[in-house]
């Protein structure tokens, strides 16, 4: 943070105070809404859901009418000629510029609308739940037809020019447009694509038999505890980890972070990774200024750079030799049965495994974006009414065929796998595959400024690189969106170019293409 | 509930629709504030206590703004003459009248002050907790002085005939004054006094000793757990028991219903009595009608009534001949060495040591409402500024010594033992002896009605006492003030005769008096 960015006499600007203190009032009904959710996936008992869908959709509501209320419109009005004469990258005018974006499309939503979502979401939710109980799609497809529904609703509300998935897209990556995400997968289909079929003609280079075993669930758990508190994820008194069906993290304040974590007792990788990536979007919670903490500036840039943080400490570092140098003699005092005569070398392999499979959540770096277009593109398809719902399960499967070369055999391990569509439907998974390729671009960024990165890996020291990303990318929170800040970090926009060359990098020393 | 409180065909009237339309956003925001509440004593990371110190202000806020809108005023006022056809114990007029009660005293809180309390709470929490772990009555001071002129400016907001506790009284046992308390105090001390001598003359007639040993931590939450389902809590699918510092219990509907216990792995009856206390509450708001979940009748009819609940099931239950009869060889099969060879009498003996003590919530059911009315007593002298808050500790000192013939070594043991004055100051207490009293005559009437109780408590049995509380008191929600609610169902108002009866028939059988 340059000194420009924190002061702008903002003290002697009544307008602006009473603009911040409206908008925490929001963020605070926001962040509220957030714990009832934490807590609904964690320990709410069973029959609360009802209630807790009731208890939701009001707090949407009233904070959606609180940010949306014509006060805020004047503020806003008002302040225009004072922005101007502040610095872009000021707190002061990164707030009135962000909460006027936020608050024209907010006002766009009609407050019935955002009421409907919520109700939809909580409605979805359960359906989906018992589709995966009963591993049956058709239970779930009358929810999910009311969200698509409700899902065009709100892109028509929000408006775009060139495609629905626009305005919805916006919603998650600020900026980014439908178009520069079919670009983006272009090049990484045609990247990926061939990669995919030379390592599947040598698949039996890498064994990972040893990581399908039975790890006990509390080593498990102390494991990744150690390992979240290891990267930098203050686990001591702003965070804590619990347990869910579905991992996720979620912060009420940079104080309070929170993430969750399923344990596999029959698979390494799933708790153990969920934990880093996880641990990583918790570090940036952590990291965003404790000046931004009631502000609509305490987030993160977008979801894709979220993502970002979560794919760099699971993958670039997590599954990086230097990591498991240091890491790896610990884990296997854990588990001595299960590793101790399995190398160091075999391990870090087995854990870069490739393999197509059907499980996003657990699929390996080379193969995870071809999960990722697949969804993109069923999304894109369902709003261009080419693809009906009823057929969604059959074109998922093929899809699968078609990149992964391999067909999803029930619903669980194809189209019901993912939480997403009980949220919205649109745009909701383009993040991730903008998280991995930004990870790599500000990594080598991190990397080009500290070359000795890997080697402090090795000793178990990660603070040089987490110290880096808190000063480039979370002390901006919510300042700037996704390809400013990249352009600002690392002087480009969103590029598959570095993440490309190192997947082909790092997997071609793997299976030695 | 008789037929007549369902129906009233509420639903031609748009303006009640409107009414209760809105009070269920508020309900909905102030359940949501307690679900802050709740894991801020339970999960919460130590350093988000600041953030959720904002979040709960604002959701108070809110709350208070959204319930002391005007719109509810005017419908309240077109409602008076379709609410005059009613039934006076309908749904529809009970949820005027209540609306109306609790709008005509919130309407008269600045919501300036309804902040500043919330945030005098947090802040006095803190402190108490700081004050706790030093052990220093001088670290609370400052934030109860702050609490106490909040206090002040609420009672005097809300207004007073006699006496400003008698308005903060009011918030929670509506229709209650400091004269009917200090009448009732009157009645218990005299009553109970010569009591508490008598029993300390043969104060070795039960041994207790038993109790305080090793109990281990995971069997005594089992114990606990079980006993709770076993009165007729509902653990499997609408609530869940945690641990906390001070044990409460909370619900967010009837179908989410939690309370927290403390294990003290030392002594058996801290966690287990705790737990039969707060399951009691429990049954009260899982037993409340569930076509009053969004409704302002979705809550007990006062703190008092609550109490009646769980001092009803841990004490005239739970520390009942007939409880153990059927509970005891359970417990023994969960501690063989430490209780094996202590006979079921002298464990009931054991659990009904009477013994002046410093700490109200482990207090014996004789002594009980002494612990009580020292508080009262010092609420009042401080309200007519006849105790200064210097002084506090050494006038609750003297009490103790007054009532109890003991004196507390130290503030811990004094004057800093409860939560209650972190979220105000005067009347908080009223409830606990209101809920003394109550409980026995409540019980009494269940027993003309059902003379086999106890027989069925010796079986395990708990359905009819528990089915009578439905459906004398939990199907009535908030529709009834106290006292009214004690004059239905018992016939009679509050009445501290069949408690002292109780209290002397069964002390004078254990102690041979």
């Amino acid at each position: 943070m340059s000194k420009t960015e924190a002061s702008s006499g903002a003290a002697g600007n009544k307008d602006y105070q009473r603009l911040v203190e409206l908008l925490a009032e929001v963020t605070a009904l926001r962040q509220s809404g957030g714990l009832l959710f934490w807590d609904q996936q964690t320990y709410m008992p069973r029959a609360g859901a009802r209630a807790r869908g009731n208890h939701l959709a009001t707090l949407s509501k009233v904070a959606h009418e609180k940010f949306t209320a014509p006060e805020i419109g004047r503020l806003l009005e008002r302040l225009r000629d004072w922005e101007e004469t502040l610095p872009y990258d000021s707190d002061e005018a990164s707030t009135i510029r962000v909460a006027r974006r936020e608050y024209e499309k907010a006002t766009r939503l009609p407050p019935d609308l955002v009421v409907r979502h919520s109700r939809a979401r909580t409605r979805a939710h359960e359906a989906w739940i018992e589709a995966r109980q009963k591993n049956d799609y058709k239970v779930f497809r009358p929810a999910l037809g009311e969200m698509v529904d409700i899902m065009r609703e709100v892109a028509d509300a929000l408006g775009y020019e060139d495609h629905p998935l626009d305005a919805l897209l916006d919603q998650q990556e600020p900026g980014m447009k439908t178009a520069d995400m079919e670009k983006l997968f272009g090049e990484l289909r045609q990247g990926l694509v061939p990669l995919v079929r030379a390592i599947a003609e040598k698949a039996d280079a890498v064994d990972d038999s040893f990581l399908h075993q039975p790890f006990d669930r509390e080593t498990q758990m102390e494991v990744c505890r150690e390992a979240a508190g290891a990267i930098g994820f203050d686990l001591e008194t702003r965070g804590r980890i619990d347990l869910s069906v579905h991992p996720f993290t979620i912060g009420f304040s940079r104080s309070d972070v929170r993430f969750t974590i399923r344990i596999d007792e029959g698979f390494f990788n799933a708790g153990f990774f969920a934990s880093l990536h996880e641990a990583g979007h918790g570090t940036y919670m952590q990291g965003l200024p404790e000046r931004f903490e009631q502000s609509i500036l305490h987030e993160g840039a977008s979801s894709g750079l979220h993502e970002s943080q979560s794919r760099l400490w699971e993958n670039i570092v997590g599954r990086s030799r230097a990591f498991w140098e240091f890491y790896y003699p610990r884990l296997q005092k854990g588990f001595p049965e299960q590793l101790g005569k399995v190398s160091r070398e075999d391990f870090y392999r087995a854990v870069n495994k490739v393999e197509p499979s059907f499980i996003r959540v657990e699929a390996d770096e080379v193969t995870y974006n071809l999960h990722i277009m697949v969804r993109f593109e069923l999304e894109k398809a369902v709003f261009d009414r080419e693809l009906g719902l009823d057929d969604l399960p059959g074109a998922w499967n093929e899809k699968f065929r078609d990149y992964l070369g391999i067909t999803p055999p029930d619903d669980l391990r194809g189209c019901l796998q993912d939480i997403h569509w009980t949220f919205g439907f649109g745009g909701g998974f383009a993040g991730y595959t903008i998280g991995n390729v930004a990870s790599v671009q500000l990594y080598e960024k991190a990397l080009e400024e500290h070359p000795g990165l890997e080697e402090e890996f090795a000793r178990g020291e990660f603070s040089s690189l987490l110290r880096w990303m808190n000063e480039n990318v979370h002390a901006h929170g919510a300042k700037f969106e996704p390809q400013e800040l990249l352009q600002r970090v690392t002087g480009r926009p969103l590029d598959a170019g570095p993440y490309l060359a190192y997947i082909k990098r790092k997997f071609s020393d793997i299976y030695g293409l």
